[in-house]
């Protein structure tokens, strides 16, 4: 069902030094299957982590956030599926922390260098014992079993990596995984996206680089403009490429690693999108020349969030006044007689109206296409922003409406 | 389809005096099918009106307000369906008033004495000269006619009456129309809304009383989030019921007939949620205690909006935690732990996770009905606000993705 994205053969994804990984099967949902993961920090790694905007934030993302304060090394990463540990109060917190106990064990760390993760059904217990009884029998595993262990309404594993020169001589190794195809959408999605380098790099300057990667990534991606309480995504720097640690942002190295990990991480991202849940175009909106970076996002996610406009994609028909009608009621006061629209390569709208060479037929082709881009040109500043998302299908509601069932 | 709602017996409608309805067969999209309506106004009637927020508004609604502004009186409305006449550019904005033009002729007034009103397809040039062609052969009508011929993609007309006593001794009678059932979020929906009254109210008062009278109906409403081009809202007050002028919100008869005109808007409002497109249940969505009435709104259209919320009512599945997500995500600094959450009589959610004595059969058995209750406590103020809409469903898909063939 993805459009266009398969998953990446296990030979391609790059092993990171200083990491291990483990996966399980707690039974948390469905008994014999994969639903725990274990990653584990060797010494002397630094983490950089964002997380959910959500009120309601998750209890492991309480926890997570706590024991980034308090530790100093964090040395296990935990995540499970089939249960979100969300709205289920102090007891969810406790039991969150239960599962980092025993995820230290494992691990051979304190309970306050364990981050914990979880994704699936929100409201109900987390059965943190069968987690805990687990976490011991863990496998050794690679890359693509943990990508495939985070999955939840997923219908293919999502991983990348990614090497390339940082610094001159030195070689820096990326390997990320994501999961998430519903209840998505910017700060974050349903979704938690891992990546680790062997790049050496401070902690302060790590969370600084997680939240500018996340800003050009998972926080560009909209599915069905629902946002959820359990949003991570965390990179660790292992420190074992032999470098010297990027302790700065004004050294050259920051903005290499950046590109670097930033294409990662957009891939991910993208692969989100492309399993949206139900999902069968895959389509990029660009807005340019905004005042703002700000206002141009707020026209973009008005398109993407638009259920009319989404549907429209999905019957590959070019009614592409929903589309302006949706730019229209974004809250940014721009001229609309100024506003140029493309569909592709195709101009479809300008002057306030349809352009002059518009055809149904030019339109037409553009819409029968699995990947479309919407260009924008609001003609009133310098700042851009591109933001992806898919159709509205029948498979959407389908999914969603037999979710816990 | 419409969920619980039927049509209006046309004897229950009353006639208003001062008020022509006539209706006509333009072929705008199709043929033999009535899709313009001309209303006319004797002398010394007042109007008020608001119209959409949207920056792409239509040639249409561009044209009422001029009208509004230079016309002393206005002395007819004309409404065709099939065509929007948005994003039509300069072009659409003459072809507007060339169609008040022929209204005028029909009616004995002033080409800008007239207000036109267009809903259907964006982006299509208006056929102005069929409309003008037809609108001298437009046949006397009822408010019945009238409420089928705005009719685009609702499958039932949608009219009501209300009588009442205004300062003492004086009976008011109102009568409503409406149309709507896509591209419905507030400021406003696709939708088309013409109230008359016989009530004898000054204009600049009775331009308050309409927008008074829009936020407690149709600005409380969401189907889809999308907001049209198009909306209108018109109150018309012809002043025959004998009363003496209202001239002022001091004067205790404006409570009365704001009281009158509101349970009328609200009805026509709900009736256009009711029969949202491929709606199946009607679901209510009520916060408390909030700090101000637009931090209440807006979470309730968090809700509303949430395709994920809008999927779960559409399987009858009690999966609240997407209620609550999205209650979280809208963006107002609540204390979750506070949040209290009902489903109709059913305590869900307190203390940052679900009510201790909530059960799933008493989750269930509420989300089978089709009316639905949410109640949601913020305890952090004292001001509240209401919002209704519907789930979502797969026939809301087919709908939108077939509207064009």
């Amino acid at each position: 069902m993805a459009v266009n994205y398969q998953e990446t053969d296990a030979g391609q994804l790059l092993p990171i030094g200083g990491i291990g990984i483990f996966v399980g099967q707690a039974g948390v949902k469905k008994p014999q299957h994969d639903d725990l993961t274990l990653i584990t920090l060797d010494k002397g790694c630094t983490v950089g982590a964002v997380f959910t905007q959500n009120r309601f934030c998750a209890a492991p993302v309480r926890v997570c956030k706590a024991h980034l304060a308090q530790a100093e090394h964090i040395r296990a990463l935990v995540v499970n599926t089939g249960n979100a540990n969300a709205g289920t109060g102090e007891e969810g917190y406790a039991r969150a922390v239960e599962v980092c106990g025993a995820a230290a064990k494992r691990a051979g760390c304190q309970t306050n260098e364990v981050l914990p993760f979880s994704t699936g059904v929100i409201l109900e217990p987390l059965p943190a014992g069968k987690i805990a009884a687990a976490l011991p029998k863990a496998k050794e595993a690679d890359w693509t079993a943990a990508a495939r262990a985070i999955m939840t309404t997923d219908t293919i594993p999502k991983a990348a990596s990614r090497a390339g020169q940082v610094g001159g001589s030195h070689t820096v190794r990326a390997t990320g995984i994501a999961k998430g195809s519903g209840m998505i959408h910017p700060n974050m999605a349903t979704m938690l996206g891992f990546i680790a380098t062997d790049a050496k790099i401070s902690q302060p300057v790590l969370q600084l680089l997680t939240q500018e990667t996340a800003d050009m990534s998972f926080n560009c991606i909209s599915v069905d403009g629902d946002t959820s309480t359990n949003d991570s995504f965390v990179i660790i720097a292992t420190g074992k490429c032999g470098q010297q640690e990027i302790d700065n942002i004004a050294d050259p190295r920051y903005g290499q690693l950046k590109e670097l990990l930033g294409g990662l991480a957009l891939e991910l991202a993208q692969a989100i999108v492309r399993d949206g849940e139900g999902a069968g175009k895959f389509v990029t909106i660009e807005v340019a020349n905004a005042q703002s970076r700000d206002e141009a996002k707020q026209i973009a996610y008005a398109l993407a969030r638009s259920p009319l406009v989404k549907t429209a994609f999905s019957a590959s028909d070019p009614n592409l006044g929903r589309l302006l009608a949706a730019a229209g009621y974004a809250g940014v006061p721009f001229d609309e007689n100024k506003l140029k629209m493309w569909l592709g390569d195709v101009l479809v709208a300008e002057n306030g109206g349809r352009a002059a060479g518009y055809t149904e037929e030019a339109g037409q082709r553009i819409m029968d296409e699995a990947e479309i881009t919407v260009r924008i040109d609001l003609q009133r500043g310098r700042e851009s922003a591109t933001v992806y998302t898919c159709d509205l299908t029948h498979e959407y509601v389908r999914i969603n409406a037999e979710y816990r069932s």
